[in-house]
């Protein structure tokens, strides 16, 4: 199983794509961070996104995607750019019939740390280690979009497989 | 000049299509309500959403994009779809190379009434008059979807050229 992560940001979105399987041994397939610049207006940096995830999915093909649930504790402002990048990203994945999945931040560090309120340090530390990686993932703050990818993959399953049934219901698919 | 003009939600997404220039008498195009089901996953709501979008401006080809800007005075959950919806409408408008603008909700109902705090009713009255309607338009609740669209042909005239420069400078063009 194929999962791009996605980390929603409209300066900075980062994302990761890894192979795994519940069980076996995880592989990195790539890692990076999409920016806009906030000199842009809205549109212009919410199409500048699209066409980077379009390109990611078109180069790498994977089978699902995780995103990271906007969470309500943050302050508004915040909030609104996330979100806005974060439907981008839902309706880059929707489109192509894949499975989109939300992960909260703490189900993710809880994935790879065992502690839903661990460090970025320590989220940092364990996708290096679960990618069996020589150096940290850089850009290092992609390494989010890597620990919701490989939440996905130990967690998301039978979530994914739902998912894909309901899509193929209304008639969304590849 | 022809606006769209959308007032982003999920479940309810007002539409409302105005022809129109400062000084010159307004015409109602359509008006409508796009919806999608709380039912169904995140996924399969925003690319119903961007479905209906894209069909509205397939088959009426406005000249511009108006969007309620999301109010960070909302409560977060409300403010998190309204986001998302918001920001696939900018998409669908972007994508097309068209200037896409925001207003708050103030700014509409300031220009249609000449108050920002008036109440639906008042800018429902307005509208209807505005547009020379017999009757006030239906669904009653894309109201404000028209008053952005007013608001946008009164006041977005300058700032809609100017971010079809930036567009075109970006190379995103029709």
């Amino acid at each position: 199983m194929r999962v791009l992560g996605v980390d929603p940001g409209l300066t900075r979105c980062g994302v990761g794509v890894v192979d795994g399987a519940p069980g076996t041994q995880l592989r990195l397939v790539t890692v990076d961070v999409i920016r806009t610049s906030p000199d842009d207006d809205i549109g212009t940096r919410l199409i500048g996104l699209e066409r980077g995830l379009e390109a990611l999915l078109d180069a790498y093909r994977p089978d699902a995607v995780a995103v990271e649930r906007v969470f309500s504790q943050h302050n508004v402002s915040t909030v609104i750019g996330t979100a806005q990048a974060g439907a981008i990203a839902i309706a880059c994945g929707a489109r192509r019939g894949l499975p989109v999945v939300l992960h909260t931040p703490s189900e993710a560090k809880a994935a790879v740390t065992g502690n839903g309120r661990a460090d970025k340090a320590q989220v940092t530390s364990m996708v290096t280690r679960l990618l069996r990686l020589d150096t940290p993932p850089k850009p290092a703050d992609a390494a989010d979009a890597l620990a919701l990818a490989i939440c996905h993959v130990w967690r998301g399953g039978a979530q994914a497989r739902i998912q894909a049934a309901r899509m193929r219901q209304y008639g969304v698919d590849r």
